[in-house]
């Protein structure tokens, strides 16, 4: 049983990074990426923190992003969080998104990123940070491409190289991977391999 | 005790099909739909994901579109679930709905439908899918009907032969419940009923 | 010990009633009401509905509404609220603002409200009801004076007097709240209180 | 291992105070600021009252904000907290954010304020306060400066020095914060600091 031929496009395209191969720039930079760095509260998050009376009790993630993120790790680049904050909830995502690089807990983000290289090296200008905040800046600033998020704080949009459309924890995260997985050259083949599939 | 006669329409109708019967192709596809099978993170809910230290915490659905699928069952239109997350706050919510065919954990979304229609088989293009994300595009590009949502991934909107004007969880689930009981001329009816009724 | 004179206004009004001296009919209307029915959810709350393994966990409801409701209480107007769901959150909210006219799990909401009269009658031109869906028509559409919100299913928003900036638990519940204040002459002298009191 | 220099600015800057030191009398006023008094509900939060079975169970802030609070406690702006409502789960962020000055259940906020301040005296004109509704007028009509949020009664934004373009809990504090930073002159070299930092 097969169904008809996929529809032609009727509708914009608001997600999509149209201008990206108009940016020889900002391609070379995504090209290079192996390991893209995730910052969570406002990135993964929209930013808001829900608090029982022990303290954080929920993080609330997006479904958008885990999908991006999977298929990321699957074309080769690989994803870690670096995070100011700790918790179970967060462990408990990231679990189910096959992501073990993780540093909580963490104000010395920079320091945090060389000590999981120390393990596997890989060169800063292969490597992405998405982050939204001040404390973001220390590995934003050093590494190859710095993307941030529609809610960030204005100084960090003023330091990174790419800006999602859709604010954290709406889908900013897999505009990144998008575009990492457009640069690649991986976009076309795995979304047609998904609209082919039984 | 009777009121006053219905108030004269005073506001604009954001929700409209209004361009509905001026579409005679998709006026057609909706007339033929007797199953609605939906997805849930991004099309029942915002796509947000609550997370708990044991892993998703809670499902946020809308009370817009629950009304919108009960109406559409006692029109006669049979409604499922196909996702690819699993969990006990989706079954409470398809209990409360009266949504019986359901299969959770499934990324093989087309084989999920083919083997809920084994029970009781439905033409494909009787079928309409509403999605939000590329797991959705094997039955999305299958069926007779496709619908997606404000905040789909955009080249899931480019395959879709319709977009609701509200987001996931905001109402988008009612758009298209609306939609096709409209096509059905079902609508006006229902509506009159519940104006009328004590 | 005094602060300084109320500043002047240097901002825009945008939950304004500005238009309301103008609207002869409207301000009539709200001058009458003794009794004000809500509906809850997408009312008092955005029309999330928080399931967990149980069911319905959370209720999300909105501190300026709850600051609304208390001063309309005290003003003279009663509240009262008819839901078609039923749960302990909203009876706690309930009870945090003084709100014991409550019928939960009722469809037929225009029955629930005779019933209500039965023990305080009130007449149906001294009674405003706030609804966003089509069980709330039922009535909307016999009171004198019809409410509804800027999230309302279209079809609700035709049949209304008035419609909310806000949307339901974002501000609406208060925005009437404000109208029959101000169409009372309650709403400067309360306001003026609040500015001077210690 | 040093990263390159800080990129220009590519970005609006959405939250930016541009027209702080072209407004001598809103300068003058935050140079002045000495202690920062929050309201809770619709300020550190958007307003929204998560409700379970018991009453209020959980309480959403936002992480701009924690990390604007730090830096103002850094700088020497002492931030107290006086709300109308009570509860653990605001006593668990204030411990994280190390305020110690709360008043909780307090609806004659003035003087909820004057018993904070008889253990250590501060002038009315070095205390700004940060509300959005009715009841935080009587703190903010006395003190030097008033700031409210983008979500705020049009009565409180009418009475209010300055508004942020976020609505509460979405980093409206974020921007005050920011706003005091600027006007006292620490903004940019903390700023330095956080990006040049390893």
């Amino acid at each position: 049983m097969t169904g008809p031929p996929i529809h032609e496009p009727l509708l914009q395209n608001p997600m999509s990074d149209a201008t990206l191969f108009e940016d020889p720039t900002l391609l070379k930079k995504a090209r290079a990426i192996r390991l893209l760095v995730l910052d969570v509260d406002g990135v993964l998050t929209d930013g808001r923190l829900y608090y029982g009376a022990q303290g954080e009790a929920l993080k609330v993630f997006n479904t958008l992003d885990g999908h991006g993120i999977k298929m990321l790790q699957r074309a080769g680049v690989k994803v870690a969080i670096i995070t100011g904050r700790r918790g179970e909830a967060l462990l408990a995502r990231a679990r189910d998104l096959g992501i073990d690089w993780i540093q909580q807990g963490r104000e010395d983000k920079f320091v945090a990123l060389q000590e999981m290289l120390a393990a596997e090296p890989i060169p800063l200008d292969e490597i992405a940070c998405m982050g939204d905040d001040w404390p973001d800046l220390a590995v934003m600033t050093r590494v190859g491409l710095s993307l941030t998020v529609a809610n960030a704080h204005p100084e960090v949009k003023a330091r990174a190289h790419w800006l999602s459309q859709n604010r954290g924890g709406e889908g900013a995260v897999r505009e990144a991977c998008d575009l990492l997985l457009r640069a690649q050259n991986h976009f076309q083949q795995i979304l047609g391999e998904y609209a082919a599939r039984d």
